[in-house]
């Protein structure tokens, strides 16, 4: 066991080794647990404190793993036996808002819905919109490129991040990007380090870009099915067409019946799936009525315009509500758009044979499913629930989808990453990750 | 020297060795010219080709350069001494047009407005609008990370790919990236590819992102303004308003003087500096009158609206009319978009300072500026201007700027990286070519 006693002079009270506090750090939110015991936490209150824990551990040998809240649902963030946590979660410093350029700077662990609320206050907003923004972490966003329900108009946490401040494996402080739109200065760091997964460095800072807030007030829709399929192909259609929603979300009838009896809200089981959505801009209206009608001429059999977040109030419910139900085993797979309908036929025929019910949540408008196979919390249960979302994930892939499209590999999907990635690609991760982390201790045998 | 007899036996017609012809294709557009004689070049009409290339200059240690159709302007496809040259120009192929998912695969020498005109045959187009689109290739821009016109409102090249065929130094192929929206699935290879220069793979197939041309008829405008400084806060104000243009240029009379004797338009030179753009969408003629009011109110002495693109193809022209004057020397700095003024006026004084004119040009809703110096293509000319363009980049690197916002490094800028770099992000840039590229054979010695 390396000895911490140099690392303790270091940092002082920032050391933690009390065994409660540490085992309250040593996992993240998803099914798998942590490696073994850690041997110390490290509170982060500077970019500097955590150089100087990466240099004792790159030392040492000893493995690390980061976080920020402890959110993340791949295991990612789980802690190693003997191994160091890094903690960004005190880093919570908004550095600038940079108004006039429509930047911000900030530490890692500020909260991502905090960021933006800061940001609103001068007519701005943070476009990365996890259904986590509320406890999540920018730089738990950032280490996993975090998704949402907006990134159908705004795009993944990558496309709103300019330049970071990175401290590598040894130690050393490097900052990529720039706060400019266009910089073609060597490699592009920044999106290396996005999605990264605390694999190849840890970020401490960041510059992240934010959009103005469009005028008028927001408007929702909701669209009812009697089929899947239906649901899917009007989603195909409204993206394909001039009234760009900047939510368009999906809700399977087992969906909406789980987070229905976990918080009722008055949403009707449709027979088949429920799209919701917003609209934003001066335009709202006209665009949610555009979408309905293009809902209705796709067989929708109900639809509804609102000016409350009701709506999709209800679909920010769907991961407590399976958590309420004590189902964890779920996926996070991507299809292209035009795919939807077909993914959601495989997905029934898949439920189907294996006997076992899957209810689908859906960042429809980019393509991104999370199933949920309804399975008992048991070994077996597991293993069963386990081979249908293999089935799923391949199904994804085989329609030229995605194993993850923003949770993130972690530990949980490595399994995966030889479905999708050619021995190629895996090659020139390991080479990366080798380069970059010669003796292996950060977040190691993770995400690649 | 290598023996080319194992290569011509694999490659038949693709592989010359007429000097002419070699000799044609040995260097860009840049002002520095090849680093000697090559030994060969391969004319691809594979990804096989490629990697039968590659695969053999990996074998004898030959360096290779990669090119397209030879518009780049930093020297990224010079040839070496002793090398191989590749070109993809006769990867012409457009593989697949998916409408459904708004997404092209195309051979990396496809003309990047040839695509760009077959999406709009489907109502879609090809965002990345560089001023050599009508010469320049995909391939190119990707290798550049290429920027151009439309950068304000669609970013850059790498904002439109979602997935690349590379073939590895040594002859390797892999495939990056998804078509889905999201996709966190290891590292993100698209975007470290992209921008890359040819120094760590070669790119032959890429899978982009198009988008729904806007409905109604775009249009385009005009202000004037008796000083750069002014034009500069009317960008910065235009930007930070809700009337979001397509495209923003600004030419400085200098520059609008030299391309109005290049090819007369009845432009009437301004005092200080030219704004031109254009607003696209239902309500462009709207949005474009708001843009020319905060023009007014920003101290504009004179503006314009159009239905025609005469004024953005005055832009277009400056360019080839730099060309004609014999003027090279420029730059292609990048500062975030409040500092223009400030960059105007400090270019004001180092012009001053060194006694040298110097016209600009920029992309200005995104803060990215060519400036050129006068000076006669004599050694003596050449070093001064150079000493103006090294004052103007530092000076941008002072205001949170870069050093290239869209022609990459190449071997033209290379002295400049460690203004902007620091030397951990330098030492990791070589630690991943040295990874991916063991031997040092693709682009050796350039873009990092």
């Amino acid at each position: 066991m390396a000895d911490l006693q140099d690392l303790a002079t270091r940092l002082g009270d920032r050391l933690v080794t009390d065994p409660e506090t540490i085992a309250a750090h040593a996992h993240d939110s998803s099914r798998v647990g942590p490696e073994g015991t850690p041997l110390a936490l490290v509170v982060a209150r500077s970019t500097e404190d955590v150089a100087a824990a990466l240099s004792w551990a790159n030392a040492h040998g000893v493995p690390v793993s980061v976080r920020g809240a402890g959110t993340g649902l791949a295991g990612g963030a789980n802690a190693y036996d003997g191994g160091l946590i890094v903690s960004l979660a005190q880093l919570t410093e908004v550095l600038e808002l940079d108004t006039a350029n429509r930047t911000a700077r900030v530490q890692a662990g500020v909260i991502t819905a905090e960021l933006d609320a800061l940001a609103r206050t001068e007519g701005l907003f943070f476009p990365p919109d996890p259904a986590s923004a509320r406890t999540s972490t920018v730089g738990g966003n950032i280490a996993t490129n975090a998704g949402g329900l907006r990134c159908v108009a705004h795009g993944v946490t990558s496309d709103s991040v300019a330049a970071l401040v990175v401290v590598l494996a040894d130690g050393r402080v490097m900052r990529t990007g720039s706060r400019t739109r266009k910089n073609v200065v060597g490699y592009d760091l920044t999106s290396l380090f996005v999605g990264s997964e605390g694999t190849l460095g840890v970020v401490t800072e960041a510059t992240v870009r934010l959009k103005p807030v469009p005028p008028g007030s927001p408007r929702t829709f909701r669209a009812s099915f009697d089929s899947l399929e239906a649901a899917g192909d009007a989603v195909t259609a409204i993206v394909n067409s001039a009234a760009q929603p900047e939510v368009l979300e999906l809700m399977d009838a087992l969906s909406v019946e789980i987070i229905e009896s976990f918080k009722p809200s008055g949403l009707t089981v449709p027979a088949g799936a429920m799209l919701v959505g917003q609209t934003v801009g001066l335009d709202a209206l006209a665009i949610a009525e555009e979408i309905t009608a293009i809902c209705r001429a796709q067989g929708a059999t109900d639809t509804e315009l609102s000016e409350s977040d009701s709506l999709l109030e209800a679909r920010r419910l769907s991961n407590p509500a399976l958590n309420a139900r004590g189902l964890k085993i779920g996926c996070d797979v991507g299809v292209p758009v035009a795919a939807l309908a077909e993914v959601f036929r495989g997905i029934g025929e898949i439920s189907g044979r294996h006997g076992k019910r899957v209810s689908t949540v859906a960042h429809a408008g980019d393509g991104n499913l999370h199933c949920t196979v309804e399975a008992p919390d048991t070994e077996a249960g597991i293993a069963e629930a386990d081979a249908v979302i293999d089935d799923i994930t391949r199904l994804a892939i085989s329609l030229g989808g995605t194993i993850s499209g923003e949770h993130g590999i972690g530990s949980v999907k490595r399994h995966e990453l030889a479905w999708q990635l050619d021995e190629a690609a895996l090659d020139v991760q390991r080479a990366i990750k080798a380069a970059l982390d010669p003796r292996g201790i950060l977040t190691p045998d993770r995400a690649i």
